[in-house]
């Protein structure tokens, strides 16, 4: 059988001075890891491509383990947890945020649609050999397909906005069998025979998030690598995985909107003057500056809180396992959908105005303050908010929940 | 010594079949009210003036007492349910809400300035004769003084925006005591001799908020029955009290806004037609609707989340007693004014918006929809949102909690 | 033949110290009217129901034919002129502005859908006589059929939203034709036999605009009468009544923009005192009131802007007569709706608004300052602004122009 | 007497194919220009720094004598023209069109400020060798300054925010001169002696605007080059240069906005494709994408009509000559003001919600959509947009004309 494996060529099997599996020294963790990326942030982001050595950071902060169960050696934590680290990484670095933010929707993934011997399988090798999951699941992309041979499949075609691939370990990916006219999704190691992951993702913004082009070429699938079979109508539970998805990016765009409120606080307060014509000596006493940051913070408060409530929905059902009915299901969508939509606005206008108070000289290449506009409007682009607001309204107006989908 | 009592010219005593005094009852309780309130706002809406049997109905609810500590024999609530009840009844009828809520601060305003000896001369009557509370405290108007004699005061004056006063059994009044250039806070029978109420409230909104004028000619006021006396520096606990008015009126907003939604939502589902351009068969179907719920629901989801989770300070702050600090009564105050704020806007926005949806023929008078937007104009004005949002600006910026006033 | 004539019991026929005719005076005559509604505006909006003294004004005026063309005695006004003039009244009282335009509407409907012989019959009598026009043209309400007899047709049903209806002499109005399965439009003298209006329009805003339901019983109309006969399709020409319609309440909503606009200017030089935390010993002075006058002027700006420049369009496509084309048609609309809904949310915004630097004693009964939002709220409900805004995306993204229909 | 001159080393004096000098040229001239530049915009917003080429496109075009008097054998177009050119260029790449229009600038400030005589002697070279100005004005940076010696100055300091000042031929500045406390403003060849620009313009939009830093030491000024003299009060005429300045901007802004705009109307039409729950064939056909075309058309128009009406003022008030009023001037601000707000907001908000529309693929480096918000983000903080609303807020409340200023 096939083995999950990390790739060994570019980096130590376990990083020395063993990182954290309790849960208690998560915070600590995730603050140290934040601010090791912050320091490179405005650099990298200039440069994008792939961040080797700042991925080397997150498996050595042990937080690739952060989700895994313990009965696999993980810590544990709730996804409350892992959303909050989503959203305390994204502050510093919603690239390399979203890299781990994905990581642990693929373990999630595992959990939701595998069987108890998948769970060993896949998530023991993660946390014994420290590995960093990227995905290939793009299911708007039809162009990977599926055949069934003796005991397993034969993969081919390929796959664009595969967040996380460069660099990966494992790779979810989903692939179109067309006997059944529905998906498979599944999991191989990426240096798998056949699989070349091309790093040529390009966006203005999320810049080294590695969601490059995955290609499988004949590529041979276990079954026991098989996540989801061919026809199969997924549980309540299992689709909650898009649910946890929807999450982690309402969680990432809620640490771009503090980051950027955060920056622009500081950047006031130590740095700008006064405008001539406002009659204040600091800048910060500018009625029309404290307004500003009043309005700021009323958006990230808003969508905190609301973020915050959707974490803990989340958390309440995925501890109902798999009695958890269509209905509750469709009540984490909805805490989802309104969470999401608030933290993208919150994103896009508060990266956006902060320019307003801290002023032209803010604008040097070198504080790289445009990047959290850039990241939230590249990364709010995943699915179209009005989308999300109809089906807001649907369920306001008929209290009609969601449709799950990958999107919802 | 003077004694506190109802006015027993108007109702009787106490209601027959005695009203809830456990907490488990009040949910039922509140419901039953608020259904009972609503089956006439409309109308009494359009007449104004004086709700006389409505009173008689908050009376008979037993509720009075909700927020009175079980000492004193009252059922000794949370705030954030007192508020949970301002809520749901200003889904239905928000100027009795806000008489309801008016009474329940001025049992706040006893508890966090009076003595224990005064809990007791206040409170025991107020449970035991289910009095009344109104106000005539607008510190804005200075036109009410007060000059020591003998053991107390005489106080002279006018003064404005008094909610609550008209019917009112027990009132809590300050004046201005010249001599130490402070106000005093007291409270008064309102049938104590020299007091005159001029019911001559006549605002386009919250028309039967009984937020007349009070008199006072030469009003004799005993010791006990000053509440802080000239000078005093009130406690950080003690400046909570106007953080339980801010969010008496937070909550009130956003049942304006809540009862506008689902007002609306039940119009679009029962009576309007859809629009000959839509191509759809049902107005409920019209992609645009949908989006216009869908807005709503968020701007009513977040108002509720910050209201809650500022419900759930200031009964933590509470809880606190005497050794609450300064940094904590600010914390709760910044929790309130974001809350405020969000709920500020979703009840004028959501009650001006549903008509969008629910169209022209939803304007007939008989219906009195205009009500939501100018209850909520009228109330949204009783300090302005632009030094709401200063004050979440400097608190966002600098760090700096708001300056403890009648309105922060 | 059925003789055009005014209602003689109501008023004398023609004013002493006869009213202008000549275009220079309009703007004298537009502004004593605007002024003498003025001084009764607030209290009719609180009664409600029909200004029959008012229309006497506007009758007195001379205004009423203002639109209609020289040849037939009018002052042959450009619709720029006559807009300017409903957008001036609608400042002082947007119930008789919305009369008056549409008067002038339903001359339009004459010049645009009669002959030469339908413009002398009708328009000859209306200036001669000074009669006032109404309308039952609704045409989302079919109850209203016409049956063909000899030489012309029996009209019988009843038509609801019929604005300036009540206390007209003629009324131009809508009729299904169920041989063709078409709508016929015509117009009768309000006197006729069989004719009833029934004042019970009762919206919350434009309370007087007269806008009841009228009901024909076995109704005879002459062929004459008949400006579009069964299974016409009208001509390009014809259909800009729809803009002229548009237009009408575009520069209504103006008005009442610029209306609330001038009078909260008024009451925060003249009246309104500063709040205490603002610093300012002059409310004016505050800057977040100056911001807010900021943000209302810009929005009264453009919508005046977009409006002058529909007007603009509208007089170049009348003025191109017949030859007139369905693209010259579109770009009329095109730029009455951008105008329309700039105008519809002015109006809302600045009626809502003003009460945010106006404050708390602004809202008594007896200012009235209510009546702008409830008379946009009401009004802008004519047609859904979402599909005016889908319109103009259709013509911003597909270069397609607005169908003719009533309302586009 | 010096001799004002160009950068012969770089180009030839005078391109071949002579360029337009009349009026009726320019349409042409512009367009082709605008295709020049938009050819390669996307790939030099990439590069930043000094587009030497396009600058001599620019100058090829004839367009740089289209400010300067027909006396001095210019163009003589009027500034609405000339803003109309700005606001064409920008759509193609707003670097080059700030660049374009601070040229003209300084040619307004040598007409505006100028004595006849300094007319003839900088406009008079700038036609004949097709001189390219730039700036060193910015009067918050008061590190140059001024001496006094004998028939002229000598010139030392540093000068930030200099654009167009790289590649220049002639450069406006100003100096502040200590005896008399005032700052004089000038214009000397950009290769005097003395004079070093420092390309070191790096922010995150705008990158190609030459906008670097200007060094002057021991620079000698002739008398005949100092426009305005210490202590110099200048007239109403003079100070309408920074309303120049400001319309420049707008329509600058306003180009951005319809750039935005046009592009993706191409994109959604051409290579979009529709949400799968959508439920459309066509992208184009998405209710939610035309509402949001809607939306855009709304703010280009609005944004549009306000920057004509500012032109034509402009041009009237210019037109009025030496005899122009501070308040008639005044009337100009505010127009210019008005204007410049709603195209700040157009060119940020479309610039920003353009991507709604055109999706996640839309966001591939390559296409450059990004640089519409960068762009519009720096330049938009030339100025704070806040005192724009305040002065339009004191005008709008109390008739306050804004006080001249080099920024109002």
């Amino acid at each position: 059988m096939a083995k999950i494996q990390a790739r060994e060529d570019v980096r130590p099997v376990e990083p020395a001075g063993a990182a954290p599996t309790r849960a208690s020294d998560t915070p600590r963790a995730v603050e140290a890891l934040a601010e090791q990326l912050a320091a490179t942030a405005v650099e990298r982001d200039r440069q994008g491509g792939h961040a080797a050595h700042e991925r080397e950071l997150i498996r050595a902060s042990g937080l690739l383990r952060l989700s895994v169960p313990a009965a696999y050696g993980g810590t544990g934590a709730s996804w409350s947890t892992v959303l909050g680290a989503v959203r305390r990484l994204a502050e510093a670095d919603s690239a390399l945020a979203h890299v781990f933010g994905f990581h642990h929707l693929q373990v999630a993934g595992v959990l939701l649609y595998g069987t108890p011997e998948q769970h060993n399988y896949f998530l023991k090798p993660t946390v014994d050999r420290n590995l960093f999951w990227g995905n290939a699941l793009n299911p708007l992309d039809r162009r990977v397909v599926a055949r069934a041979e003796l005991d397993g499949y034969r993969v081919d075609g390929v796959k664009n906005f595969s967040s996380g691939s460069v660099g990966s370990d494992v790779l979810t990916f989903s692939a179109w069998h067309k006997a059944s006219d529905t998906a498979i999704i599944a999991a191989l190691p990426t240096q798998a025979e056949g699989i070349t992951v091309n790093p040529d993702w390009d966006a203005f913004g999320q810049r080294q998030t590695d969601s490059g082009t995955v290609r499988f070429d004949h590529v041979r699938l276990e079954a026991i690598q098989v996540l989801q079979a061919p026809g199969t109508v997924p549980s309540a539970r299992a689709t909650l995985r898009s649910q946890v998805a929807q999450l982690i990016m309402t969680n990432l765009y809620l640490g771009l909107a503090r980051g950027a409120f955060l920056e622009a606080r500081r950047y006031v307060r130590e740095d700008a003057r006064p405008w001539f014509a406002s009659g204040v000596q600091r800048h910060a006493d500018d009625p029309y500056v404290q307004e500003r940051f009043g309005e700021f913070w009323l958006r990230v408060q808003a969508a905190q809180a609301l973020a915050d409530l959707a974490g803990l929905k989340l958390d309440a059902a995925l501890a109902r396992g798999p009695s958890v009915t269509a209905d509750e299901r469709g009540e984490v969508a909805v805490a989802g959908a309104q969470a999401k939509v608030l933290a993208h606005r919150a994103a896009l206008e508060v990266g956006s105005e902060i320019f307003d108070v801290t002023g032209a000289s803010s604008t040097a290449a070198r504080h790289g303050y445009d990047r959290y506009w850039r990241n939230a409007r590249v990364h709010t682009l995943h699915d179209p908010v009005a989308y999300k607001i109809r089906d807001l309204g649907r369920y306001a107006l008929l209290n009609q929940i969601p449709e799950p989908t990958a999107y919802s």
